[in-house]
């Protein structure tokens, strides 16, 4: 079977090296814009092959791997390409935007919206490796919409990799990442912006910086080509739960001025029960780092 | 040598393991306040005896790892206690406070204030191990005001438990850490708050949640009895520094409110740059996590 990722980042590679590690009889045809990350991922051995646009109609599977708005920008066009038996996924940290992109196409049952809950802050092909996915969570939005063969494909093809399903709207997918993904990265970033802008004065600063701050700052690392576009797409949800976190910040900030140190404690022994939470969340899985 | 350890968390813990294991001749005393502390402590070998007031006269070295207010608050009455050849140091968050309370006690020079960078999110004597120090930095504050052999030997030992020992004036190390440690917490907890709050109408939002999360939010599982005085203490440093982080984020609540695109791509651009200050952050000791 022949696989094409269009887009040769974490993400897509991933895929790519898991699809060769899971799959009998695959044939993988890569492509990216940044002919670097190709020529990477071709010696890599993360495809073995070139994808070109002529090619599309020869794929039985596609994996759109790209940001989000270039993501939005192509689905149709893609479409309009593949044959009347081939499955095209994205794998998009939004939902909506692309679901609604591609709603009254003619192949719309053709194509599957995921989002692998999976990542690290490391960006590109030699990022990527075949374990990523392991125990994390694959979200699939709209199934009824795919057509029941190529669902059961899919389906198929993230159990063997050891992923868990889990089905859900792309409106309440879009509102609920925004607090437990999209947030924690605008959190970090503008972490790190407000300890670099005082570093410009204070070099010494960074020697005491201990494993507290590497953890909250982590996703500072990430990629604003993927990110930007994310935040573009989830405006609404990500501005309403950014507003949410600013008024925690000010009320916090008011409990240090008006010196209320119990009320402060009460607070701060509530948020602990997010340990149980937590332990919930699967292990990241970073073999690569 | 009698080592007296008061408070058997994870840093005094530690600390006691850490002396069992590189030096030769110890003797551990130990007090909690909390009494199932002192009986874990015991247990597990942490500390050999029990430490009682009276016998403070005994100790050799005298550690003191309680919360910054509850160390300000007996210090002048430990060193009152102590005998004239004796070292006392404490290993609080916070250095101004306990500096300016010592300041004109007649054995300030038995004194050493110190804040070693380690640390888990975890406490009490179960959370502590031997080498949560290693290659960690310790801060040392105004060395000049500690008798040489002493100074002598505490710089001793934290370099055979492989610690990087740094000085710094108690002000300078206060404000500093105020950006690389204290709004790291506030952040990780306002975090929390922030999604557990939504969290209740909506049950399922965790599945969602991977390793980014986790990460970001890691530190919202720190005790609040060690923080809030920490906060309280570093009030003043903490208001600007989080002033300067909610005016952050404010303006990036404005790019994206404008669809400012390109500038806020510019912004992370350059914020990425963080990942050469976190590569020079030690790797975290977590042989017990």
């Amino acid at each position: 079977m022949k696989i094409g990722i269009i887009g040769l980042g974490l993400i897509g590679g991933s895929f790519a090296l898991a699809a060769k590690k899971h799959a009998l009889d695959v044939d993988l045809y890569g492509e990216d814009k940044n002919e670097e990350h190709l020529n990477t991922a071709l010696e890599l051995g993360i495809v073995q092959h070139t994808l070109a646009p002529k090619m599309y109609a020869q794929m039985d599977v596609i994996l759109l791997g790209i940001p989000v708005d270039a993501a939005s920008a192509c689905v149709i066009e893609l479409l309009d390409a593949m044959n009347d038996n081939a499955l095209l996924f994205d794998v998009g940290s939004t939902k909506a935007s692309i679901c609604e992109k591609v709603a009254l196409h003619p192949k719309r049952n053709q194509f599957l919206a995921t989002h692998p809950i999976a990542g690290t802050e490391f960006s590109g092909p030699s990022a990527a490796f075949a374990e990523l996915f392991v125990n994390q969570t694959q979200i699939l939005c709209e199934t009824h919409k795919t057509r029941p063969d190529l669902l059961e494909w899919a389906m198929q093809f993230f159990r063997s990799l050891q992923m868990q399903i889990e089905e859900m709207d792309p409106h309440a997918h879009d509102q609920h990442i925004a607090y437990v993904s999209h947030l924690s990265h605008i959190s970090s970033f503008m972490l790190g912006k407000t300890v670099m802008e005082k570093e410009e004065d204070e070099r010494a600063i960074f020697g005491m910086a201990g494993s507290g701050f590497a953890s909250t700052v982590r996703l500072a690392k990430s990629s604003p080509e993927m990110w930007a576009p994310i935040f573009r797409q989830n405006k609404k949800n990500i501005l309403d739960v950014l507003q949410e976190y600013i008024s925690n910040l000010e009320q916090f900030k008011i409990l240090l001025e008006n010196g209320d140190w119990e009320q402060m404690r009460l607070q701060m022994k509530k948020i602990n029960a997010i340990q149980i939470i937590l332990e919930g969340i699967p292990e990241r899985n970073n073999n690569k780092n």
